[in-house]
């Protein structure tokens, strides 16, 4: 899981060879003045953290473990090289049983699960023959009859519900750089999907024949591939208007062009081969669920460095935004998932939206996705805003991270990388939070998705995990 | 050929709803203050029109015609709606007999033919067996033994040498909404090949392989479709990261995915399909030419409208560059090709550059490539220069050009429309040339690619086009 230290390079230089950027609270003239310099300057609606808050700041500033334990995080994140390595199922992969389920975000038991995520889990349950209706599903489910975690605790992570039953086929990611793996079952589609939470029997049908066509097709084109560079993909995509979290274009047609010559010299039916095509061509967001255990693989090489503040995992359930940090292991800190604004589509209102759901944070959380979005002007077309948005989410998230992506280069500012490496203290020292953009899932079990839009985590997550963290460093000297 | 009255639209709406635009000369306070209020500026350095040329702007403004023709023209390209529609070779659908070649550009001879468009003819010749050796191919040439026309007299362009010999296979290109249609051989890929002056034993190899091979692929994938459309698909890759001149990889990866299907049903055999995806895969530039066509298609709708000086070609033969307007029908306006400045691949220096060469001017001339830089940062790495400089070739192009593209829309620039419509008027006037970026050949017969870079046309093709125009043009009152 670790990388060994002959496979660590020092990242340090990075840190220090960025441009110049300022951050100015209320001197709008020095602002002005910068800015005709061509220095780069985020202007803040600062306020002095709370005193409580103050104090851990100071304890984690002062931890002499901290600045070597965030330059390895930054390392572990920026050097991961994600390829896809195979495909599997969550009962061989993960030892689920019959009867587990994992879902997205950090854990929540069916009494506190959204509509989409009991939705999903309804149409897991009947996927897996645990239940013939609806009905008597929610039934088992609310007299416990089925056990739930996160998929975050078994190297998976999900889109939206993020729901993995035993009998899913999933991507195997492997991150080559240091060893560890992660998964993430199939992308569905848009519209009636389970992931939005809809279970009706054209789901369940798709799901069969995910599992019956679509996954032996992708398991003969990486059993021929061998390997499939994902690290090279995200790179490539970024330069072909994509931001890998609610713009895949140009990732998933990279993806289609790179396996079909495996699937042609297959042997595969051709009516099945072209139905396959057919069905990833439909479906501009395929290529996420390789980015996000791609992303997972990435970040989970930078878990457990004691002092680190560097966020390892955001993820939502459709009730608590969580996030994980480095330096604090497991432990999930977590406040009310927001409800996404953006777009909706035709017919629905703000009322139909369900808060923020799923593991695809895991992206902003490796670099990319909202922080990214420069890379994605076309995006507002699908999330709201203007092109001018994007530019300023990306500028903006410099100002809560380590470090800039050395392979993930965005063009339209000349090439600078990524800003990755999000350090929780410096989120709530600056009180700027990470951007995030997402579907948007129907509030009620069984609709789908409404629309896409942006967010922001709750603040008190961020807060509560810098009072962990600070708990764990050194006392700070008397006086 | 040209649009039935009912398919025409009032498209004067566009030029009037542009967002302001402002050209200043000289008055740096002016300029500034504008662009503190975020109007778009464009400061030029500004002279006085020679004498001749006055009166000839003079004349030309007068003509009657001219407000409707040059509405006329750009609702055409505007309107215009290429789709790929089926295959065909150089001698079934242009008539092209053994021993005729066409090439790129204006007409040239053997004799002030430069060395890649030498070298190309010497392959096309080996292909069709005039010649067993290249010597033999260059005696037979020096002797008049063959005949060479413009690829643009025949409804055809072609990239850099744009050498077209009988058996070569062709995309056929029909715009729909007008009726005419546009052919182009198929893209090579890159390194020594026969568009670049390359006729070594690959070169002639591999264009058999072509057309044995890739062209029936092609042919079977367009037979299942039916129709491709290529606006579409051009209009998608502005928003990947493309220009559709030097930077076609979104629109090959849209391409490929497109036909895969399709191949997957024609019963092709597999290890040939596979070949063609993984040729296809490999070459970047394989859409180039379709666009071309596309391109080609495009502007020809908007030929032969008296009094327009909306230019309808751009096209260099290696030794010459020159323009068509829609006013003054199939006349050439010509001047010096210039050698690109850009990069060159290692090894490579200035000296080794052939002046400009390719008809693949066509999608700046319909309103991409150059003129779309702005869509397409990252071509900077290829043709040298910063992500700065691409926006601002795009945002010049507005200057000289009469519309904003109604579906080839910019995300970075707020999704404004490509700069279109060149108007060799306004180039004169301004003293801007149209932007235009190009892959560079190498001087030597059977070298190759040297290259990528930027160049402008030679400033007295417009003159003199305008020139011609005006004297087409009703005489200005006396006095």
């Amino acid at each position: 899981m670790r990388p060994a230290p002959d496979q660590t390079v020092n990242a340090s230089s990075q840190l220090l060879d960025a441009p110049p950027s300022v951050v100015t609270a209320g001197v709008e003239l020095l602002a002005t003045s910068l800015l005709d310099q061509g220095v780069e300057v985020r202007s803040v609606d600062w306020r002095p953290p709370a005193d409580g808050v103050s104090v851990a700041l100071a304890r984690i500033a002062a931890d002499p473990r901290r600045a070597e334990a965030d330059r390895i995080a930054v390392e572990r994140i920026t050097t991961a090289e994600p390829h896809w390595v195979g495909m599997t199922t969550a009962a061989e992969a993960l030892g689920l049983e019959r009867g587990q389920f994992l879902h997205a975000g950090p854990p929540i038991t069916w009494e506190r699960a959204s509509g989409p995520m009991r939705g999903a889990l309804i149409g897991a349950m009947l996927l897996e023959g645990l239940a013939d209706t609806p009905e008597q599903a929610d039934a088992l489910a609310a007299r416990g009859g089925i056990e739930l975690d996160s998929c975050h605790h078994h190297r998976t992570v999900g889109p939206m519900a993020g729901v993995v039953s035993p009998s899913m086929p999933m991507f195997v990611v492997e991150n080559v750089a240091h060893g560890n793996r992660a998964h993430a079952t199939l992308n569905e589609g848009l519209g009636k999907v389970l992931r939005y939470g809809a279970y009706g029997p054209e789901v369940i049908e798709r799901l069969r024949w995910m599992a019956d066509v679509l996954a032996p097709a992708m398991a003969a084109a990486i059993a021929d591939l061998g390997t499939l560079d994902l690290r090279a993909m995200v790179t490539q995509a970024l330069q072909m208007g994509d931001e890998l979290h609610n713009r895949n274009r140009a990732a998933s047609a990279l993806f289609v062009r790179a396996i079909v010559p495996s699937l042609f010299e297959a042997g595969l039916d051709p009516k099945d081969a072209a139905d396959v095509v057919r069905f990833v061509n439909g479906n501009e967001h395929f290529f996420l669920n390789l980015g996000m255990p791609a992303a997972k693989a990435t970040t989970d090489a930078a878990r457990d460095l004691p002092g680190s503040g560097v966020v390892v995992a955001m993820a939502r359930n459709g009730t608590d935004f969580g996030i994980q940090l480095s330096g604090t292991g497991d432990r999930w800190f977590t406040g009310p998932a927001q409800v996404p604004k953006g777009l909706l589509f035709g017919g629905f209102t703000e009322d139909d939206a369900n808060p923020d759901i799923g593991d695809s944070t895991i992206m902003e959380t490796s670099g990319v996705g909202g922080f990214a979005m420069a890379a994605a002007p076309a995006i507002v077309g699908f999330v709201g805003g203007r092109a001018s948005d994007a530019l300023r989410a990306t500028r903006s998230m410099y100002g809560i991270t380590l470090a800039e992506h050395p392979h993930h280069r965005i063009p339209i500012l000349e090439f600078r990388g990524s800003p990755v490496g999000i350090d929780a203290t410096r989120v709530v020292r600056t009180g700027v939070l990470p951007a995030v953009n997402t579907g948007i899932a129907g509030r009620i079990a069984g609709t789908g998705q409404v629309g896409a839009g942006l967010v922001t985590p709750p603040a008190e997550a961020f807060r509560d995990a810098v009072l962990a963290l600070a708990e764990l460093a050194p006392p700070l000297p008397a006086g």
